[in-house]
């Protein structure tokens, strides 16, 4: 019994990640009652989307449209010979997050996956190793998820990248802060056994 | 260090009811993910909110704006002689899903409340004192919120009807289904007991 104009906005809602029914309800609600001002204001930076990103051409992270490099590898202060290697592009902006990395990044677009249809040459594999070469890169930090996927194309890269004498390494694996031991899954925990440390 | 489309999306979305940062960015980067297809359907449904709306001048509920009068009200299937009075056009939706009611209904557009600026005059009362009388209404549901300012509009609009031979009532008060006695708050508890009924 609610306009169709309503309906259409709670189907297009339901469509994101974690919305249901109620959700998209309460959304569309909202943006009706908040007005004219709010529903412009979402319409045109959901156009911005569309128009207003594109890859760098160095290190396929997301830029602004009208930039040429990313400022993550161009800035001054991003060491070029320290390189974090990523799936896709949202993992730059975790990496980022934690304030303690001033290297700069490679993104992959994937990981090596037969299933998916995912092969090494559909990834940003060669480029990688083209860097490696040109900015005489000392060291590259795998940062693919813990999974069999992020697993082998870690093992494949470091295959890659054998003549040369980058050192290769990866993010460690162990318990996450915050979680009890008793709740840590056994692969979780015997990576943290695997790669403990001294005190 | 994301690109300015995507945290300017990432800000709009933060102005919907219970999005936070994370959340926002999480719809935000599924959207870009999902591509233009997802994006258009948001935008021309966001656009649609804008102009496929208008409120039916009888019932004052949401319809479609080629649409004259609701089908809740122009409708064979809707008892016009029961009217349930309701605070706000979403409120309709709530008691539609019922499936329970097959009157038809009044949006005052708010409830009387002098501090909000709230009074009988910028309600649809006047209108619906017109429709009992039109309509030959027998009976009126008040189904405003159990609040003060839902009390005093139905006690309002009791006194305005006291001239007509329209039979008033109220949605019940007392224990919502599932909640344990243990658990409910003093005023809803006097309410069930006030209420009771012989089983």
């Amino acid at each position: 019994m609610l306009p169709k104009a309503l309906t259409n906005l709670i189907d297009s809602l339901q469509g994101l990640p974690g919305v249901g029914p109620r959700t998209a309800e309460r959304y569309a609600y909202y943006l009706y009652k908040s007005g004219l001002e709010n529903i412009d204001r979402l319409n045109s930076s959901l156009t911005g989307l569309k128009t207003g990103i594109k890859l760098c051409p160095v290190t396929y992270t997301l830029i602004d449209s009208d930039q040429q490099i990313s400022p993550l590898y161009s800035s001054d202060e991003r060491d070029k010979k320290l390189i974090a290697v990523v799936e896709d592009v949202f993992d730059v902006a975790a990496l980022e997050n934690t304030k303690s990395f001033d290297g700069t990044y490679h993104v992959l677009g994937g990981l090596i996956s037969p299933i998916d249809n995912m092969t090494p040459e559909s990834l940003h594999i060669p480029d990688l190793v083209e860097r490696v070469k040109k900015d005489k890169v000392k060291e590259i930090i795998i940062a693919t998820n813990a999974s069999i996927e992020g697993e082998s194309t870690a093992r494949y890269i470091q295959n890659q990248l054998e003549d040369s004498k980058v050192k290769v390494t990866r993010l460690a694996q162990g318990l996450p802060i915050g979680l009890d031991i008793e709740y840590a899954d056994q692969i979780t925990l015997s990576r943290a056994l695997e790669g403990r440390r001294a005190l």
